[in-house]
């Protein structure tokens, strides 16, 4: 077999985004622009044209956006018009009439005779003029027989009129808009993006148990929940997490504070899921019935709230599943069921389910079957529970058959595990991850796991969810700091991530663990009723928290990542960072890490990243205290005593 | 169609090395160790194994090398046993046996009962024993009863002789040497490494051109370039280069300095190639016969020299191809043939293939017909002049056809061009590329670009040839600096590059510019004869880069890329850096990079990367000058004055 001689002259390389080789899909939004770039290639010295070529799901056609260049690296935006997947490639050619047009610039500059060259321009444009639309070929044919007229004394170089037509920028601009792409190339395969709605970017989350709506004799239900809802709304909350809110098992029943033994009255652990009562499909009869729950969730909705569950798979020794597939569990020499375990730790009330039984195949659409149920009931999120205890292909085929149906369902994994699972997962399809931010309480700590997280290729596909606190999560910072470093953490949450939440008890200061050390709660409502009561707002972090979001609504430069740059402070303890973006009001954060004393320090700000003339005088107000003062130049003294306010966060006026 | 849940737990993502997603090769020496990385991921808490699986050309098997791990990343290292390609992979697994004795110390550590592990340990085993060879099997079935004994007054915990035979290392090792693979993975598709031989990676270039061997009036010839030989190869230099042996043509042939008319007896530019006497496959009839260079490379070979021949794939307009195949070059509208050009520059005396020919085919094949026959003459490494001009599918193409029959050929890249053009072609198969260096002069440059080359994903497949000094090539640096400055870019290239190379007359200071702000040589010998006198070699560099290209063979750790580090110096001025590797001697440079003036100052070694213990003193011994000094920690004082000599090169005894 011969050489294959037709493959041309131009190479498209490195692309980006593209993960892991083109095999995973970065991450979008819809609507918002999608930066391409490309290293677009080619033997010698001919010059390129270049476009994006880009397909949103339900597209039939390719749309284009245009690329520029610098250097040898080309770049463009697009925007996909749908959820769901969008395929984007490149399509590169040789731009003969524009090489031509430099060439005899350049030529005639050195004072050389292009006679030759004006009869190549004429070829050039004969072989083009049926390839313009009708009513540009009569320019085409009058350039032609233009170039063809002999040297006139009308001029030389550039004063020759003929020369003039070939330099034309009419001329220049049809052939740019009907060029000629023969002998091109496009990137393949093409890339895919998933594209997702809004609340996959920019959210903030509250999670609460529907079962501490109640008294403390008295278990909460959805009905008492949505008593709740008015109130989450008003404080500013997109998204309402619930722990599982199905049946909860008998068996082996875990009491207060991990007791092995549930004492009578105990409510048990929501995620030991299933009883005779049923199991995922069903709902905790406690909580009430299905129709509480959907008009739970239709009250969330009309306030703006969407409700996500829990999506534990693991079930009670109670589950139906146990009884009907005893096949999906593990058996253990002696005959019993393997309950959960983390050597030493053992989870006897839970049974994790064996995906390795010789019946996946049902196991699995079992599975995609409670999402599908749910879906049913209105809830388009789910807060996946220890994802990465389960096969990396089921998740992979579990996502992406429910996004193909439902391309706007928002998966949530909570993995607090190693990175490199947490980014596996998040590749393989994961919405939003969970992540490290609640165990980062240092400045440096900070700025290096931010700096991972929006400066290198995790940027494309993870998207995180910094949660200042989870059931299980207490860290010693906010066990020790006292209000002002739940504030500090509020704001760092909030401002440095789109996506953030809160647990509830964070609103009421609740900071005691289950015994020193310890990163659980102490009572922790994951075993027991916990009321609460909102009624007090003033004594409570409520009015922080509301002003914090409404913050967050009104500047749209907090609602994508991206636009995140850290700013130099001579102070260990004081953190400061801006958010900015063309043409969107930037925002610039102050914080003081030590939640015991008062710092102060020189903040260098990066006046280039804040758009600020350095010559000039520029304006910041504190959106929480409403001071205003006027700053000049890069340097900036600032004081925050945690007493009164441990963090400015600054509008910067331009 | 159902879920394909047969996919199993492990992934491994994340392989090093792997070029642009595996679509190209990274490049490898024979026998030299590859270092693979990956990421190996399983969901839960098992242990697994793993290995890199390898297979080079001719091997019929794949074989195995061993990985560990350092959290969720492995790494090991196989040495290719070929030139050629060597394809590899990874296989992982899950250990069972390693997760089952790891769970069980935990539990007993934690004082649970174990009798349930126990018995699931024995079935474990009992299933593995038709795995192990026949004499291991008569262990595993012992272990299997002692496990299944009752528990016994032998003791509890560690102490229980079930317990201890369950972790006794002697059984871990047959079961670890004997594993199970079932349920694992192996990375698809393959990886895979273009495999070169050392010349490849290691070598001393001498260019010189072979005319320039005679009189002032007489033609240099093959027989009188072969009196030179000895002293070539006296020097230390491994590889002769010589610009294009091929007949010259006459028509437009330029004179002395490039002038556009030669003048009677001037004897053209090599690079116009092809005449009456024949094209690419000829020898210029002033050079010589066929037999005459077949006895030159033989004799070169004798003494321990490679030739290099020049691949230039253009011709003159008396070069047999132009009235052979006209179809072979671009025609103009007044019927004239077009000759190179870069506008405003023109290369009168050449023409340039045209690759966009109908006749394609026949023309790849006869290009590399052209390598075939010169590979027939004993020539295996071929310096490819402008590859940037020629399409990248058409060497992709060439390249792999030839080292598919002669996997031992190397293809230098002579590319000045554009730093990402440079990368497509090291991507798509040369072996080794032409540099930036000549252009990076002070330590910010020398230091970013090295970086860049050894610290980035260039170095898994760019190869860099350092070269001092080029035909095309006499930086101001060396215009101006005198002989410090020679000594000084002789030691940067031979010392931080493992291939690097000079172009003759570098040996002897020439140094005069075409004029003022010119990087061309003044009466270059591109258009001219340039005989220089060897005899008188006190009075040259030669001396020097003998004993540089010396250091260069004794020492092995500057014969490989991947060991460099550069060590802080409080001065501009004065660049250090090491190459050490575990085991090797480490060489540490220090250079006065100012040619006209001592310099003194405080180098800050980083001691880890010398391997030198820090709290005791150290031997440095210079290998020029051979004087010693004792050291101790970081910090040494330097002063070198370019009067005496420019440059430290200190072997590091420790």
């Amino acid at each position: 077999m011969g050489p294959d001689v037709k493959k041309g002259h131009i190479a498209v390389q490195n692309v980006s985004p593209r993960v892991d080789g083109g095999s995973r899909r970065a991450k979008a939004i819809v609507g918002d622009a999608v930066h391409v770039e490309a290293d677009i290639l080619r033997d010698g010295t001919s010059m390129l044209g270049a476009v994006i070529r880009y397909k949103s799901t339900g597209d039939s056609r390719w749309s284009e956006a245009p690329m520029t260049q610098v250097d040898d690296r080309w770049w463009g935006r697009f925007q996909p018009t749908a959820v769901g997947v969008c395929k984007y490639t490149i399509e590169a050619w040789t731009d003969r009439f524009a090489t031509w047009r430099r060439d005899l610039s350049t030529k005639i500059e050195a004072g050389q005779d292009v006679d030759v060259e004006l009869e190549e321009g004429a070829l050039l444009l004969e072989a083009h003029v049926p390839v313009v639309p009708r009513e540009h070929r009569k320019t085409l044919r009058e350039a032609v027989e233009m170039l063809r007229r002999p040297p006139t004394s009308g001029g030389a170089g550039f004063e020759d009129p003929r020369v003039a037509l070939a330099l034309d920028p009419a001329l220049a601009s049809v052939m740019h808009r009907h060029h000629d792409r023969t002998g091109g190339t496009i990137y393949k395969p093409a890339l895919e993006l998933t594209v997702d709605r809004e609340r996959a970017e920019f959210g903030a989350w509250y999670e609460f148990f529907p079962r501490s709506t109640g008294t403390a004799k008295e278990h909460g239900t959805f009905k008492t929940s949505k008593k709740l809802l008015p109130l989450i709304a008003d404080l500013g909350f997109d998204i309402l997490y619930l722990p599982p809110i199905h049946p909860i098992g008998e068996t082996d029943r875990k009491g207060k504070n991990n007791a092995l033994t549930a004492a009578p009255g105990d409510v048990g652990v929501p995620w030991a899921i299933g009883s005779k009562d049923g199991g995922h499909k069903a709902i905790h009869p406690e909580l009430g019935t299905i129709d509480d729950f959907d008009d739970f969730v239709t009250e969330a909705e009309k306030l703006g709230i969407e409700v996500c569950i829990d999506f534990a798979i693991q079930c009670s020794p109670d589950h139906p599943w146990v009884g009907e597939h005893p096949e999906w569990f593990h058996h253990r020499p002696d005959g019993s069921i393997k309950h959960a375990e983390n050597p030493p730790k053992k989870y006897q009330d839970v049974y994790p389910v064996n995906f390795d039984t010789d019946n996946a195949e049902e196991l699995w659409l079992e599975l995609k079957s409670v999402i599908d149920h749910w879906i049913a009931h209105g809830i388009k999120i789910f807060r996946v529970d220890n994802p990465h205890t389960k096969p990396f292909p089921f998740w992979e085929w579990l996502i992406e058959e429910v996004r193909s149906e439902q391309p706007e369902v928002i998966f949530l994994s909570e993995a607090f595990t190693r990175p490199r699972v947490m980014s596996e997962l998040a590749k393989l399809g994961f919405t939003q991850s969970y992540t490290y931010f609640t165990w980062k309480n240092t400045k440096w700590e900070l700025e290096d796991y931010l700096t991972k997280l929006t400066q290198t290729e995790m940027a494309h596909f993870f998207r995180p969810n910094f949660f200042t606190n989870t059931q299980d999560i207490l860290h010693e910072y906010l066990q020790t700091g006292g209000p002002p470093a739940f504030k500090v953490r509020l704001v760092l949450a909030a401002l440095l991530s789109p996506s953030y939440g809160i647990y509830s008890g964070f609103e009421f200061f609740e900071n005691t663990p289950r015994e020193q050390g310890s990163e659980e709660y102490l009572d922790s409502e994951k075993y027991q009723l916990h009321p609460r009561d909102y009624s007090n707002r003033p004594g409570t972090l409520m009015p922080y928290i509301k002003r914090i979001n409404e913050i967050r609504g009104k500047y749209p430069v907090l609602s994508r990542r991206g636009n995140l740059r850290f700013h130099p402070v001579d102070k260990d303890n004081l953190i400061a960072f801006s958010r900015s973006a063309p043409g969107l009001d930037p925002i610039l954060v102050v914080a003081n890490l030590n939640p015991f004393h008062w710092e102060e320090g020189t903040v260098t700000l990066d006046l280039g990243a804040l758009g600020v003339d350095p010559f000039r005088p520029f304006e910041v107000q504190d959106l929480i205290s409403g001071a205003s003062f006027m700053w000049h130049g890069p340097h900036s003294y600032v004081r925050l005593d945690p007493a009164e306010e441990p963090v400015h966060v600054f509008v910067v006026r331009r």
